[in-house]
């Protein structure tokens, strides 16, 4: 308990400690939400000897399990690769994490109401449904922008293989989910609502093809590890 | 394997790792209400055409979401917050983080019945379900208060850089809990709930701004940096 | 990446994460358990006016939710003292683990069960309930068996500060609830099921009391570290 | 700070704290579909006195709930073996992995499709859960199967202790998968629901004895101890 080493070893984990359990929760949360989806998958009322017939019919409403297991697990691959540039948390940061996860929290209830027009609903309501998704998906993207300003700004917190021009290109991924999700509903609203479904899953493959981070010059932060 | 500090480091893993299993079952317990909150946004029943009717009259029931949401965050915040004052779990200490996660998981059930009573109900069946609301969480403030007296006596279960000071300081917040929540339940019964609900959305901003602890003198303890 | 030091160490990391995997697994089980159960405190349907009748009337069905939750609660508590008997893990135990988690993953259906007839049930009912719920508790009890029969065989597995007498011994906690469970089981059957209720009560604080193993002799076993 | 053994030392924890988070992901949805499981085992409707009776009927579900509970056990065995032949994770690797978490979600939902048709359909219905159950396992085979490949095809993934051959040998369990999964469906279609069942059955306790992967030559890399 004397100065020197002893007295820097004990933070480091401590500090590791905090993002470690900020990982786990939203870890935890993403793993919830991707399974939760599942429980809208429900089991038809039919009449014995109809259970085909009965499955058949909703089969368009599993169009909308499929694309928000496919965005849950784009926006767990973003996540990820979002708590590698930070080394720590402050109390700000997991305000803004659990923005992050508010978003995330949110999906199978557009996804259900989408699911249920697909099967039930005539065309405004498939109207209404695709907006909805395209307004979440829109807004969640507001949290992941405060992220990247945020770190932007507190230098301090980013990982040390990670050099300031790296966040600051970031920020164009959430404006573009902010601008583009936004156009997917208008275009869903005022066009044709398979149109902004298309949108959308458009948009979810971009945000899955950029989750590691756009490129910033010559790859020079992709390579793991410092340069020395 | 000789003497000396090899003999300490095996202690203090496995200690660490006892609280890390206290943790990851805590924070597998906050991922999954703060997640099972959004069950109880279910689709409403509609005939075609009248989805977004059917939304928009389903509106009142997303503030009981929204509020439920922020506090169970506040209350993973405190929680982390306060796994970080000790340094090992014993058998008490793990039975007062059960009546805490306790608190926790009942949060789902007075939201959904105040969710219910702002669509469906009449003044009365609010006044109810806000009465209820903070019932649940004055009685939650409870095991912290514990939590926080427990730590006070057993000062050998503090993290190294907590003193006792700030421990003791803690109880104060519980303590408010306690009394403030249950003055917004009288007030929700005795005046007005829409006045009780505000009281109770106060209090979970005042547990959100105080969620890293009380300061106690100058800033001794917040200070994360290392001091070397 | 010669011989000696380095040969051991990844190999020694390899294993904790073996066991480390099967308790984020089981930690991860345990505590979607402990939450899904409020999943049925139900909003009562209501007329308007009537929600404080509806939520009384479904009072008695909080019980079983009480009782499940602290019983869920003194399960993870052994299942963490059983795993810091171990230092890793094989097939056999992983299974034996995965029976385990049978039991633990199965109480929110008996507990549905009884809360249903403790609300809408006639006494025949409430029997059938009853049993059911001390069968799963006692049938529950083999795979803890299993698990500190096959420790006492396989010695390598025990972690270093465990001695075989303290496994050994501990086999009488197992036995003690298959068959006392099993009694409680017979007393709500052929006695009063509010008996055979009390009874898997009272043996549910047993099971909570001793949650940290029996002793063996002079607390020899508690001691944390070894003692060089 | 300085090169040399710093300089390798940051990049195996930042490597495996990768895997470890897609580790606790992938632990975190198999604990909730395991579990989600019992929520299928719904109490049933009964006039009072008549909750046995209407137990009994439902027995045949639970049938249902048992296969799928040990079948994701069994996953979960292969799963955590399968994580253990690499040594970091990359985009395509992590996407491979949620493809195979794909398959572990929807599991649920053909296991409450067969639980209906077991206690509600007639013998079309069962036959079409039953295919629709073998189709699901047989589907769940193509991502495991693309998870070996790419392993091949990447050495540099392989954990230090793993040979190539033992990978290219493991390509094998998810081929009899696909192929014996659906045959058991075609079984169902055309002879018998129950044989096709059946056959399910003996394929799930195919995969659990072949969890730790399929032996190539004598043990080499079965032998957990170390050499010495």
């Amino acid at each position: 308990m004397s100065a020197g080493p002893e007295e820097v070893q004990p933070r480091g984990p401590a500090r590791l400690a905090d993002i470690g359990r900020l990982a786990a929760f939203s870890d935890g949360v993403f793993a919830i939400v991707i399974t939760l989806l599942v429980l809208d998958l429900r089991v038809p009322e039919y009449h014995q000897g109809e259970l085909l017939t009965s499955l058949v019919r909703e089969a368009p409403s599993y169009l909308a399990f499929v694309v928000s297991f496919i965005y849950i697990g784009v926006l767990w691959l973003n996540h990820h690769a979002l708590l590698r540039l930070v080394r720590g948390t402050t109390l700000a940061l997991s305000w803004i994490n659990i923005g992050i996860l508010f978003g995330v929290v949110i999906i199978p209830f557009p996804t259900a109401v989408l699911a249920s027009a697909l099967v039930d609903g005539d065309t405004d309501d498939l109207r209404v449904a695709v907006v909805m998704y395209a307004l979440a998906a829109a807004l969640m993207s507001a949290p992941w922008l405060v992220f990247f300003a945020y770190l932007r700004r507190h230098p301090a917190l980013r990982a040390g293989h990670i050099d300031q021009g790296h966040v600051h290109a970031q920020e164009a991924r959430p404006i573009t989910g902010l601008v583009l999700y936004g156009l997917a509903g208008l275009l869903g609203w005022i066009v044709n609502p398979l149109l902004g479904l298309l949108g959308i899953i458009v948009m979810i493959i971009y945000h899955g093809v950029t989750s590691e981070g756009l490129r910033t010059g010559p790859l020079q932060w992709v390579r793991t590890g410092r340069r020395g």
